[in-house]
């Protein structure tokens, strides 16, 4: 693990995650930029001192010493965004597998960079866009495969926050510092870090493309350098339109990530502070609510389930089914050699991650401008 | 009453929120614009045959030769929108207060030349925004008021319906018919018919003025003349920001008109389907759930209230309350000869009705343009 | 109408729900058991002076001095339930048709008197348990009849109250004050004002029998006079189990009756907070909410609908279904000298109040035994 | 780990609840009854072959013989019912820590004979009524303890199953096989396995004790052997009163346990399926809703919580808290040779598990009692 030291967020659900199934063994680390914190914080989880690391590049450095056999399978990175790119592209271009939190990088050219290299060393990459692994979104997913809604017109996938509605920034609050840096967080906050969430999830639940956006960013909090408030108009390749909401100022908002899914013959819709539901409304009866771990679910909505219905899980399950995605496709390149298929292994890949660096781009490029369109490409 | 007659909607509405209090009597009507389906309608209804009229000009015609204590003390036109803008006028400038549906007309000038008609003429003109009749809607517009959610920051503003999601004009559908036809319904159907609900909740509620808009409007079913789908974003004069969405093509929905409003401090949100609720979430609190005739309320939504809490209050009940205050105001004027004020008789007057035919043209003018904003003005 | 004059509550409701449809106009009254009060209530309401009595037996005496052909249609008692049984007597007898207030009368002794009387005269006698109005109860007893649900293993229905958690009797509060008071409300307060309500609902949907219960009344409230809490073991004569509770100390509750049927094929919830709604659980797949309104409802719930689903409609409408059902029957006596049918006039008969005074009386003799099952019969 | 092996349930949740927070390593166990089973169990989860046995007696065998630094801290027994007594009586008499799966032994006197043995060895003993461990029951429990909602006068606790509607038993399903076997389940089913919770749950945040009962428990599956339908009154000994159902055939419903405490100055409301809010109504104030993860819970409560508000944690993270309790205590002993407070470490005792022991056999007396109260002791 690189990052995930003492006051990090992610870092810790990215563990705990790990943990859950028992398919991972934390065994090394450089878990801080702070070579004294990075030691404590190995000290406090404990890690071995020989592989508790002051920097990620001295982690990179003793492992490629090791023997293979005692080599990391994977490494996950779950840094602030700015230092993504460069232990990203060190730990791929030394052939190790890498989970990466989101977003991906700073900008297109370093994700198209990140692309080209993994193809090219054919290992894996996979991007904890975590609310795809909720089951419930895994059947929502299928469910617009299989036509259940008919083809797709409209999308509405918001993601409501309010904890930034107040400056804490330039405080204590470390979250808050770094997401408010331009520095450390890339050219957006709110549709940075939330927005390429919605984002992907609209895209891994519709498998639409977005043709062009419209979107009106904003700073709300007085001395914010980055968005704290983003709504997008979004016009799909297939014809579809969609609303896209992202902020951090609505108050008494938590972490409400919904989407619908609106097609000829019916609606989907799935909120994750209730994430153990999914509502079904057909064109021509009454709407249905499919539970977490029914019998009549999708198998890969059953297969992403723990416990029987009745049972929540919840957004620590849903993060480590992304890691057992990742456990399942490194146990068939070790097994047979070659990577599992993506229904055999289902996580985000590098390809997400680079589509929500551009989508991040192109939002940017279109609140900037008097177009009323940007096109995604 | 002018129009309501067999197989409409909105009128039957209109008689039961007259009867509900025992205010209004209905003693005259022209309940069509054929004569024969007018005067059979109003058999139905138990109307006297002197004045149950075969058209809305013999109506006019016929009260203006009565003595003046015989004639009806106000007029409801509830027909296609086409007709508004004649029927008003000829009785605003006979000197009836009126009680007019909504959208009020086809036009910005019309609408700006019956605004100037009523002033000269000092009469009542009403225009049935009933949603704003809800009592929790009138509470959440006295705590935006009175600072309990600080100022205004965002507003998100939705109305969903899928009952057009097919081609149901050009059969038996009446109401489907009117609405998706330009010659009677005026130049949108989502954005005019429902569109302009959700523009008058934001704006009675929030009190915020639209400086731009930026539309996209789209007709979904193959053969569709007018819009069925309709993503707007907002910028408000006070730098708020909103989202608004009216659809008709969104499979699963029926009537959710919901609004959630923003401010520095708090939030408020209010769902149509839920009408007895109205949730704040203050910025240092838990969200707490009001609920209608809590002794809690601000005194005027208490006023708006029939029932204790707990027995719910409905659609009718809301739209009783719109003519229970044209009913006082009417009898202030009656017992005063000035009007009621604005706080003893609260109804959506004809300035909101014109800013509402505004808002349609400028929605329409916005989609149709490249240019991200639309000035409102 | 007998009672419901100033500061009564319910007999204002009746007079909405008489008015929503235009089938009744009030034309007589005694409002209250005070002369002076009855005729200013009058007053209020318009009743013409000559029609406009000092006490019930004025009226009476006053409507069968007129010519058949103006004297009422049928009469309304919604005074305290002490009077019920004298004036419901003595219209009766003078061959009215009566809707009364629940619970119907004091005793069993009453009830079954005025059921043989009712049979005797053959009039018409409503009972107005107003919840048995709502379009989505009478949509689960179809269910229920048509084997939706397979036969009925367990019912549990609650009627939380909280507003009489503290003493509010013997001071300002009339409803308090009546409804604790033995010689005025009978020999029970939680169970006759509200539980007669659950009882009454259960019976309606589920159709079952109740063949023993087991009671547990308490007061709470010190100094109160008469139960504020119970709660039922409930065993049906078709060997299903049940649980009922009423209460009106459950702080927090404003009026949450709640019906849950459990069969052995599926299930139905429904709540009078969110009438708008249904919830259908079968066996073998995913929940669904059935909507007021949509057009999959069977037929009675269909025509107990006045708004098309989404617009939502509430307890008056409800109450007004009754009365509704009242009209059908009348009028249908009126025009070929026979009553409706129970399929074309739906509303709660005098049997239905007669078994609620049972259940009442069952109850206290339960709370007060140490056996543990008292039988109905 | 005695129990859990390959198709088992709980045991399965054990683990994932020990993994979680990196607190426990599984290094020794007995996964079945059946020796083959139980090794194939333990290399499933990578046992080594040395600590991997085929009974229970074995690895206790093994354990006494290692020296105490290799020994396991604790075991937890996770095996049916009828397994329990001679397995922990075993390991409470060797010395070890105990985690216990409920209900705890199948008669009192098998209770309190290990309540005594505990009481000698000084050892820990929990039983797994995880339910208690959610962060929002912690919440309700400080609350009322703190005087929230004044005394306490009413506690509706429900349990509501509909999996064992059919009969699955005496097919492949090993989980409805155990549970309706009095041989191995004990004396009650609903009671015993899912009741046994209701009443850990209500006495754990009301504090609340039962004085008397009145059970009705059925079996309404043909050929079924104990109970699959209960509902109860309950008496406390402060006055209050209560209801408590639990079934199993309540078709449509999953595992809806849920609370409400009424007390004198207001409501809390907790349901499982919903787990990470607490509703909460004063009397003299609308109701809020508190959820998981917020500044201003309680400090047990926010102790309990590993993610921030609007990221859901459910029913494993619940169940982890409970280990997580009895692993501070343990690291409370190791470090200073006594117990963890109560407080520091928070997990239910053996003295829950055999009040709940009692609390089935009162039920099923009172069940086959004509007598309407059975005292609790």
């Amino acid at each position: 693990m690189v990052g995930g030291g003492r006051d990090a967020f992610i870092g810790a659900v990215h563990r705990h995650a790990m943990a859950l199934d028992g398919q991972y063994e934390l065994v090394a680390g450089a878990l801080s930029s702070s070579p004294d914190k990075a030691r404590a914080s190995g000290r406090d989880l404990g890690l071995n001192d020989a592989r508790n690391h002051g920097s990620w590049q001295a982690l990179l450095d003793d492992e490629l010493k090791r023997p293979p056999e005692e080599r990391i399978d994977v490494v996950s990175i779950v840094t602030p965004n700015h230092v993504h790119y460069d232990v990203a592209r060190a730990f791929v271009d030394a052939g190790f597998h890498v989970v990466c939190d989101k977003p991906l990088v700073h900008t297109s050219a370093q994700a198209d960079d990140l692309v080209a290299r993994v193809a090219k060393q054919g290992t894996l990459f996979a991007v904890t866009y975590n609310y795809t692994g909720y089951p419930m979104v895994q059947q929502a997913r299928e469910m617009v495969r299989a036509g259940a809604i008919g083809a797709v017109r409209k999308v509405i996938v918001e993601y409501h926050q309010g904890w930034l509605a107040t400056q804490l920034e330039g405080g204590s609050n470390k979250q808050a510092d770094w997401r408010t840096d331009p520095a450390r967080s890339g050219i957006a906050s709110a549709i940075g870090d939330i927005g390429s969430h919605a984002e992907n999830l609209c895209a891994s639940v519709t498998g639409l493309e977005i043709d062009s956006l419209c979107a009106d960013l904003t700073s709300f909090v007085p001395g914010r350098r980055l968005d704290d408030d983003g709504n997008l108009l979004l016009r799909f390749t297939n014809g579809a339109r969609g609303v896209l909401i992202a902020s951090q100022i609505e108050t008494g908002c938590e972490n409400d990530i919904r989407l619908r899914v609106f097609g000829e013959r019916g609606m989907l819709d799935w909120r994750q502070e209730d994430p153990n539901h999914l509502v079904h409304a057909p064109i021509d009866g009454p709407r249905s609510i499919l539970t977490r771990g029914s019998p009549w679910l999708c198998e890969s909505a059953r297969r992403a389930c723990r416990l029987p219905a009745g049972h929540p899980e919840a957004f620590i399950e849903a993060f480590a089914n992304l890691y057992g995605g990742v456990a399942s496709d490194i146990r068939a390149r070790i097994a047979t050699g070659v990577p599992a298929s993506a229904e055999q292994a289902d996580y985000p890949r590098i390809e997400d991650g680079a589509r929500g660096v551009r989508f991040i781009e192109k939002t940017v490029a279109s609140s900037a401008s008097d177009r009323k369109w940007t096109p995604m490409r």
